[in-house]
């Protein structure tokens, strides 16, 4: 059974002590073994950060941009083996694993501008003969801490840009899924990266732990759940350190009377089900205003949904795949359990999914629950399953309540094609990526992620330009020449 | 004797309660008192601006901004008025308060140009079709907290910039020299602000911590002593609000060989001795480079200390005035007494300033103290008085470390007519703010003030271009329009 | 009879010479004169700005930016004089004057603030120990030429932000409405500006050439019409200056099917008729779509223009005023009568307006033409006056045709509340300034103001961002230091 | 004899008619001819241009941004080659060809940031529920005419960057070295651009005339001397066209007496001699402050100079290569005799460099003279060759007003190790790129070049954040949304 140990200063590292089983969604079945890094050798990837962060800081930001170049061209090239190591571990399809995997690569492309987007601001004559700069200095050692649903995608929101602003880099990824996310690390290392630049440490609490309580550590970016994502903020806060967490969500789409309610339906197919749902920008809930847009919305997709097809991540004509354990497959029925007994409609049941040859597979079918209301469970929780949600409201202000109300705020979406409409929507709504019939408004690369409410702690988005003030602290240098000696008798003034 | 209340929703407020008496600290004797808000009040402050925020979030920032022209005519006409508020309470004399206020004055021009400063990024194509753009929206309700040091300047680094973002704001003063502060914010009142948008609360811990705990208020700017400032950030923190806390300071200016040295001493003079040297921005250590520059600086600094004049706030011939309390007089004293027993030299000793007519006042005379190690009481500690350390070391190197090695930040400055030293230093020094033969290098305020290490909590510095992101929070909005249907065949798709 | 000079170096200045009438366009009088520079005098402006340069330039811009400040506030104090002065040589409303006024102000207010918008860009470490930045310097001497239309407001477009660059500026404003530009501009040195910075030449096509042709103006600031703006870019490129030149507008409105007719007609009311449609703005053509929302629009605005009031200046009850000489109603009358002649339908006819006690003033009333088709000359030429012409087409795409084969490509509108068909519209349309059911898109003081086509020649906009960039000039330095001597072995490589 | 055609919508293209020798200037011999291309087949490109930029237009930024990622890729796996066609046609040393190269890569890198770059303004609430942006779209057909000095850099200096912000682009290389140029042209093609975005016309005066008098062409980008760029800029602009021109240079260092001079002379010798002179930046002036420091210096460029190797271009160990042509060659000798007539003192004489092998080559050797005066011809014109002049003043205020009085302001430098004076320089030097100890100015990629006075004729400068204004026209919309049907009643309001 393959064992997957770290990467520290540069090298495969295994450490005895304890490990953990990593599965294959798919099948059921344990297939590696992942080792979970000791306090100590997590101080020692601490370590070798530590030690390479003077050069690193000192090399030219185009040089180290250039590294980014490189490994843009080796992930490109990687990609299919990249996409394979997310299937088997996470179980998703390979065309889903490639969308993640160019979205990464996106954020890589975004780190080669690190010479434009580290410039600082300079002012002439703030006084009289006086100037003064700021700069974006590189802060040290930082940490990333990632979870199970994007193994490739959400380092790769992180580091790049960290890298490139001049830090170096601890990565605790999820201990779940974690060979793509190793194997990536590698490929950064082979475009160049001196050692010790960037360490990758599978772990667990242990490991999250002394993250947050190491000095050296001045930085930590977090994305997972929300309970896990606000004790990272307090404790990360509480030792000094800037930290920016990401948490749950619980996405909604408004869909008007007026939306183009074929586009709508498809639209909401692909960002309910895809990935089964385990993504933080699913589309979770559709808000439907008024009952005949709301029946004409659950029949259209009760009909679209007959096409959709679940099953092992090996099958590329699948649509999506399993979920990531056991426990999550049993947590997700649960859900919808609870929505059937607490009176809502289960229009699609897709509790007991048929995937022939794979009956051992941690599979839940697309599901669809009509006349949902806020007072159930499956409201008020994050499933992170491919289910999808029917609440009926009368206008358009009760969704918008709605979407409030709720303590998450990351995503949200309306469908509708009035001008009007969509600007009241964007700019009153408390959530902090909103989609104009753009049902997963994911921010490109060149933007900034992040929610509201209780979906970020933190001041600064994740990736993007705000990413580059994560990772920099500002300098201010004021400056003046008090004399005039050298320039008004050069010649005279200084010894031959 | 006058009683000092709070200013809730545009009105003036006495609740009953507890107080605080309110020194002169230039004669010793108590002439005022201020009352110290419960819980109930403060959180009816709260309520107050929570109930101003939609309207003003939606008052566009230009008018915004108009109010803040405004404001500064009138802190201009009424910058008398306010000075002596200052000194009476305070004990700073004219020109050092009239500095404070233009200063703060800064920061009113600076929130003027909010138009300009909230612009977002607007993306066009960010796929076929697709538009993106970020907006930075106001928070909601944001809490100030400010030291006794700057009462005019300190709140005018944050809720002239907060408002003309959009939010609405609750201060909590220092409860030892409301009156300036209150004054001033009746000004703002003046120049056309609606009732609720700025709120001032006088108080103490209760005050403080019903603004960390309550939920509406979704974010703390605070300036004051390290230990506090930790203590806020981590309380506002764990209560998943965004939080910016400024500490204390032990500012350090490196003389190399080549200073020109004149203007060395009188740079140093201003900015040890100023306003008693109770500023974080404060020079309090000079780290003199061989021996021979040491004994120039010594020798030239103690000459020029002769003339120094300490004295009552309302004599403006005066250099500098009193310290803020009888308490903090005797620390001052302690520390210059602590440096004696271990070992250091007395060059100029104030311990015993004569003031004739201000027996009781809390004064104490410009302190120069050579021959400082770092294992010192007074070295290791914020003296946060008139007291100028000198230490002496072999190579700018070894002054270098020094500064890093200590657990403050924030300002720093180097003497040198060399371009070469003034690179490598302000390149590599771990402090905020780094003045190259600038004494007191605080950011004009269209740069950004924030101290490195254990001087700032958080990631964006105060005022200035980080302050518009810290009272902001970035929205990305992805659109596309699904059909083509009124463009096409617009005469003929819509009902008559 | 009030004679009309020159503002030069701090001081009015009347030379003899040449002089041109003044109207009263109201009344039809002649009431003043005004001077027409000589070679001679326009130099002599141009001298005292090139003496005053130095000194400006280094003049911090914060200083600079304080005077602009404290002009904002002494126009706002002199606003009805400034009107006064408006109304009675253009003819406008008070009203309208205001608005233009306030307009003015705006970019008086972003002038304020030039020390954010002159930051330069920083790199550190562009190579090894080398850093890099640019800075943005003020050009020298530049020229602004107004035309009569905005007296106010369009010299205010040019010099505020040119000044507060640290340029020195000689306006030449139209010599038809001389008055309150020179009023204006004596404001600005009560408010403290330095003499030479600001002169202001009277004069005709001999101070414009001198302008053109003198070495020591380093850019030229133009609107007016399009043959005049193509002249002056033609010579100031060829002389070697930097130039932007604003010329002539045929702005036309798209009013879809499915626009709310009852606020276009009122948004058209008023941006065809406003200030006699003597604006670059005016909307002069509303193109509908379809035969049912053309006729909606005709028989709607032949009712709204019932109420429409055209009188003198000083009835503030009055819409709109005259047009700005006898030549120009004549002009305009002569386009009414030719749509007439070439087949047009005059539904609503402002040719012979009564206009009780001011029988001789240059009044043209409120006109409206329906069926006009792209050859007639009404149509190809801009009129000038308040005449709105309809034209009907079929389909979205023959109305955006029909603007991008206009010569013009200044401002441009649809009315709508499709959110595709104003997205396709304002992504596709050749026009600089797009509004959507915004009848003037003029931008705000804090974007920029600029047309496409043969409407601008030249690459940066007017006011707003461009213009920084307009009246400055990078220069980009590039630095090393080679020795360490200093900071490696300080106290023993320095003379004693 | 190989013939070099043009490449016009993706393919190769060989008009007959006129042609023209291309020399190998290291044996003198002619072994390729190259087509100068008629007005038709000129037009024919840039109608190629024309028909493709409305998809490319509509390409999102991004995907043509990816295009650049895989052509610098390219470049860098076809360097050699590159090299090679440079050498063989310019004459330039492997070496040297490698870094012109590389600064191109640079380019090619900074236009992989267009995404970012690309960014436009958004304002919400510029009024109530009234909405403001600024988009900066491509022109359309841009044109680029570039010199012979560096026939890989400099077009990659203009059209990634056109090409990336959505123009497409004719460019036409100079005639004398085209093959390197239309090399990478092809690379970009094969990178993925699409037929008809980028066209190369090799050609003469008739080629340039057709590109500055067709209406189709938007702006026209030009590096050449001063009379040619004055006279593209003039005919430009007279057609309406934007238009950067960038001309000559005579860049001076000055010599300060505490110079690191050993540090000064091998950054002269580089910056002198380099490339035969044939640089736009080349240091073709040092100006000494004070006789001690001109000796020191002429005395160590003199023993320097000995080891200077001059030969031909396949010979990496060379230091540098032929000049251009014949004439050239003739004419660089003929500047060095009028010095000698002149009175100047030939210290070290290139006139009659013996390059064995090479006879027919057009060699000139590394020459200084010293004692030159500004009324030399040497002095006064641009030499373009592998010849340094010292000139010999008593103070730096001397040495400044030479540079400024010179007509060109392209780069300079100044060698000392005084803040003081590097700052007075940098801020006051009437030249665009300025250096602080580096002798070769030249911006990053992520900076922008261009001079002062005659040697920039535009506002923008090449390359960096002032080709994205350059390459881009503002527009600014405006929107407001009249009706809240929609959203007030939704459900209600909307047919069914």
């Amino acid at each position: 059974m393959k064992t997957i140990g770290h990467l520290i200063n540069g090298t495969a590292k295994a450490d005895a002590g304890r490990s953990q089983d990593v599965y294959n969604p798919s099948t059921g079945a344990v297939e590696k073994q992942v080792l979970l890094a000791s306090k100590a050798t997590v101080e020692e990837a601490i370590a070798a950060a530590q030690a390479a962060f003077p050069a690193w800081r000192n090399t030219p930001a185009q040089k180290r941009a250039r590294i980014m170049f490189r490994f843009k061209e080796l992930l490109e090239a990687n990609a299919d083996e990249i996409c394979r190591l997310i299937g088997e571990e996470h179980g998703k399809i390979s065309h889903d694993a490639m969308g993640e995997l160019s979205r990464g690569i996106e954020n890589v492309e975004y780190a080669c501008g690190a010479p434009e987007l580290l410039k600082g601001e300079h002012s002439r004559n703030v006084g009289p003969a006086i100037d003064s700069w700021s700069e974006f200095q590189p802060l040290g050692v930082v940490a990333g801490i990632t979870p199970f649903n994007f193994p490739a995608m959400v380092p790769l929101w992180m580091y790049p840009m960290a890298i490139a602003c001049g830090n170096t880099f601890v990565l605790k990824p999820s201990e779940r899924d974690p060979s793509s996310t190793l194997f990536i690390a590698e490929l950064l290392m082979e475009a160049g990266l001196p050692a010790g630049v960037l360490n990758v440490v599978n772990g667990d609490k242990e490991a999250v732990d002394t993250l947050l309580q190491d000095p050296r550590v001045q930085a930590v970016s977090f994305v997972g759940s929300t309970p896990i994502a606000e004790y990272i903020y307090t404790q990360a806060s509480a030792n000094g350190k800037r930290c920016q967490a990401l948490g749950g969500a619980k996405n909604h789409a408004i869909v008007m009377p007026d939306a183009d309610m074929d586009n709508a339906v498809s639209a909401l197919t692909g960002a309910a089900f895809g990935s089964s749902g385990e993504r933080c920008m699913a589309l979770s809930v559709a808000v439907a205003v008024g009952d005949e847009a709301a029946d004409a919305l659950v029949s259209k997709m009760k009909a679209q949904m007959q096409s959709l097809k679940v099953g092992a991540f090996s099958d590329s004509s699948n649509d999506f795949g399993p979920v990531i354990t056991r426990q999550h497959q049993e947590k997700v029925v649960g859900f919808i359990n609870s929505a059937q007994e607490q009176g809502a409609e289960i229009v699609v049941d897709g509790r007991s999914p048929s995937v022939s040859g794979y009956e051992n597979g941690f599979f839940v079918g697309g599901t669809l629950i009509d006349r949902v209301t806020p007072e159930m469970t499956c409201y008020q929780e994050e499933i992170f399953g491919p289910v999808l949600l029917v609440v009926r409201v009368d206008t358009m202000q009760q969704a918008m309540d709605l979407i409030d109300d709720h303590e998450y705020g990351n995503g949200t979406c309306i469908f509708t094609r009035d001008g009007e409409a969509a600007r009241y929507f964007s700019d009153n709504i408390l959530v902090g990526m909103v989609g104009i019939n753009v049902p997963l408004p994911v921010p490109v690369a060149y933007h900034s992620f992040g929610g509201w409410k209780r979906s970020l702690f933190g001041d600064l988005h994740a990736y993007g330009p705000d990413a580059v003030r994560f990772y920099t602290r500002r300098k201010t240098i004021t400056q003046r020449w008090p004399s005039a000696g050298v320039r008004e008798g050069a010649q005279f003034a200084f010894p031959s």
